[in-house]
């Protein structure tokens, strides 16, 4: 077979014509600058795909897999990488040795599982890829020598909605449908799924299911886990189909075991998932908070008043003025309600009640649609942070070229917690930049949040100091995973754990619960073909 | 040690002071012989402990649990049976053969430690006991030769709330602690858990977590799992604790592999849980249909407008007479909505609308109240169906006394499945009466509803036919498990899997998912000695 059309970057985020050109680089480099108090930084043009070095395919193509799989090397290079900072500066100098030897691009559920027995049979890794959009490394082909080669399992050739329920509201989706392609199918029918995680452009179903990820909502279905009826997953061993229910008390949740499991005991090929109408009435509002401290304590108030608001974002001053929805002066609490059903405003009203009680102005006034009029009403801060929080992906691989050390990282603590994790990671961020001799900045926003705690998400940018950028970067980001893991956080709340996260994972997980992983594992991936070294180590034979 | 007080029934479900007298009992005979037009059913007297035939332990007392564990003659046979009808009717009948040979009572979760390390080094199997109201087979003991002897563990001395966070809402309870007694104590901080199933006066949170257990909440919290925040796990290798966590990403969720284990991974020893204040406002109506199928729809659209009602209890005509809710010609709609933060007027509006647009009555309006107030407004449904659920396990245990067949199922299952389910678990326990010579009704109530389907919840009363009463209930039992599994929907949404249900479970369960469990059990219990036979088969050796 031949590749797919990839208008998607071989190195950076998502489309290669949205990467700012060179003379937006250019002015991003001295707004960074500006920012960091250093510089002066300037772009490096974009690699090219023919200078990569790909390393040579080690093992031939199975002839079972011969109709649906490849060893060409352009598609083997572009399932090398996921979008970590590592991955894209690697991939932007040109590194991509740890390529796959082959990429198999199965047809449905018959050809996953004839890809799993040749792997077995060959002694071949597999790493299932759906959008291939990890900042995790959740995609990265494992480098020890257990196995005489590796397979990248590309799941986007299965993208269709295969049915809908309309009774139950729920649709039956292959996972390899990117959000785009699902939405697409699912728009034809009336409903929407509504999970915009930020990679939402090119990530897939199965992708989502397999990694737990966040999505649109910041309170009450806040990851796909709470729109998941039932999973189909092919393992080695056969496949483990649950049952389509819209719940159930009948021993420990199966599918709970599958959503997070990161390709490690099986591979997911097709989700029942609960859609819904297409909201009629939104109403937001921002709220400007002179004090951090205090809208913390609003959107706590807020999360502990079972108002149920689909956005409920927090941004420090320094996040609102990246985000361009403030002046960096204030602390943003951006919240929004949507409902098919009714107007929702008698949480806004209440929404909004509480949040100035505590300390909080909205001089613009709520904004209040109804079928998508309304619109030129009020601010334009949700609208802002929207496209803001789409392009900032895209602002991460401009800073490559720059040189530049971007990152975020997001976890989820009790609100008791909070305070003195906020104050550590900040500590742990200085110190980290001061040892690599960088300047950098740390910023903070809640993504999601819970009665119990909120999900904070923090960005870091840094000039590289006196290391290489990768170094730079894995000073930091160790530095604050072994913050988050003292604090008593999460070392991810939506972002999964992958390769870059399994250290912290394996502090934080119950050892005991380690060890049912690895059996469950045992049980039904007893040759280790699925993603080696992922969630547990790899097993040793 | 010796015994505590027990004002609890040797046999029958609850308070021996609240069981019918032979008065009531004999009116009840006479409304049973109305209800299925067969009889007379007169009232047996209440059996005596004195009389019970109870199996002499089989194994001394180990010297390390002498401090905390008896073989007293009654405590044993108090911790033979659970309450589902055939542990009722046995009981009932003097039978305590399967006794447990000892019954520890640990004071915390070194002692819980100390039980399952004598367990592993004697032999004995280990039940996990916490309220004793399993209405499945929970807590009896294995009957196979694998096990030296039985131990119940029962946690009820490990009942205190330790700690409770104030800025998370959240605290940390000991697995021990019954509904009230946890209640109690969370009351002094102004706090409540609201999770009340039909046992709350007896059951403990740790068989709640055990059983995933169904509460109080119609929509959105149905669940325990939806309140659990961390769980502590005592297993023969050693404690799993997890995170305390408002959510996360990392890996598949472990508190969700403890919920719903049913004691054979670990013995739970607290869980840190969500509470809330208590709800300030409560607004309540009762609506009427005089279609059932229209009154399934009204409710299917409420579920689906994301309202989030805390009761949303449908009742069919003779739920709804039985319950003395409605005269058995209406089926009726109890719907609720409560806050601690603000009026939830608004929704509770937009529910009646739509009930009423689907041909509902709401002949005496809703009633609103605030801090208790306005009681007197409005009908009475909702405190009717209060005390009737209260009283419903009591009349089961006198219609026991009657000679009367009587139980509840309940199950799960998606809204186009249900008119399906509904009409051939009619025919299934009409078929099942014919077969026994019985006559009896079924009728159906939801309990909890989701935007894609509603928890049926099914009671059926009749008589014994030409059988041993215990045989007609195995047959009416068997005939509608059958038909649950069959129609695509769950053997249980709330009541658990236990000996009762473990025959479906096997053939609802993905069969992968089996080898997994099987597998974790292993990793955690390798010598098979909590609760041998409960959800998977007994480890052969």
């Amino acid at each position: 077979m031949s590749a797919p059309d990839e208008p998607r970057s071989h190195w950076a985020w998502g489309l290669a014509s949205r990467l700012p050109d060179l003379a937006a680089r250019t002015l991003l480099g001295e707004q960074v600058a500006g920012l960091l108090g250093a510089g002066p930084f300037a772009p490096l043009p974009e690699p090219s795909l023919d200078e990569a070095r790909v390393r040579e395919p080690r093992c031939p193509i199975p002839a079972d897999l011969a109709a649906f799989a490849t060893a060409e090397r352009a598609v083997r290079a572009r399932h090398t990488h996921g979008r970590s900072f590592p991955d894209q500066v690697r991939a932007f100098r040109g590194d991509f040795l740890n390529a796959p030897d082959l990429v198999a691009f199965p047809r449905d559920e018959a050809e996953v599982a004839v890809a799993l027995a040749a792997a077995e049979r060959e002694g071949l890794a597999v790493i299932p890829f759906g959008g291939g959009t990890s900042v995790v490394g959740g995609v990265a082909a494992p480098t020890g020598t257990a196995h005489r080669g590796v397979l990248s399992l590309d799941l986007r050739a299965m993208d269709r909605v295969i049915e809908v329920d309309r009774e139950a509201r729920a649709a039956r989706i292959q996972a390899g449908a990117t959000g785009p392609a699902l939405e697409r199918q699912l728009s034809d029918h009336g409903y929407t799924l509504r999970h915009y995680p930020q990679s939402f452009e090119f990530s897939t179903l199965g992708g989502w299911v397999a990694t737990r990820a966040g999505g649109h909502f910041a309170t009450l279905y806040t990851h796909i886990d709470d729109l998941v009826e039932s999973v189909r997953v092919v393992t080695p061993r056969g496949l483990l189909a649950t049952r389509r229910l819209p719940a159930s008390g009948a021993g420990p949740a199966p599918e709970r075991l599958i959503l997070g499991s990161e390709g490690v005991l099986g591979v997911i090929t097709e989700a029942w998932v609960r859609v819904q109408e297409r909201p009629r009435y939104r109403e937001s509002a921002s709220v400007l908070f002179a004090s951090f401290h205090a809208a913390v304590a609003a959107t706590r108030a807020i999360a502990q008043a079972a108002l149920f608001p689909s956005n409920c974002r927090l941004l420090d001053p320094t996040e609102a003025l990246i985000n361009l929805v403030a002046d960096g002066s204030d602390s943003v609490l951006i919240l929004a309600f949507e409902s098919a059903d009714h107007a929702p405003s008698a949480r806004l009203d209440r929404a909004l009640e509480i949040a100035i009680s505590l300390g909080g102005r909205c001089p613009r006034g709520p904004v209040r649609r109804v079928d998508g009029g309304g619109r030129a009403a009020g601010d334009g801060s949700a609208e802002a942070w929207r496209q803001a929080f789409l392009d900032g992906p895209y602002r991460q691989s401009a800073l490559i070229t720059l040189g530049v050390v971007a990152d975020t990282f997001e976890t989820c603590c009790t609100w008791g917690a909070f305070p003195a994790l906020h104050a550590a990671l900040a500590r742990s961020a200085r110190e980290a930049f001061a040892r690599c001799g960088a300047r950098g900045t740390l910023s903070c926003r809640f993504t999601h949040v819970y009665p119990d705690g909120p999900a904070p998400y923090y960005t870091f940018v840094a000039t590289p100091g006196d290391r290489d950028m990768l170094d730079t970067w894995a000073e930091i980001k160790g530095a604050v995973s072994d913050t988050l893991v003292a604090e008593g956080a999460t070392i991810t709340h939506h972002h999964s754990v992958g390769r870059v996260h399994r250290p912290w994972y394996e502090q934080e997980r119950p050892p005991l619960f380690g060890a049912i992983l690895a059996a469950a594992k045992q049980a039904v991936d007893p040759a280790g073909v699925l993603n080696p070294g992922v969630l547990i180590p790899e097993i040793e034979r």
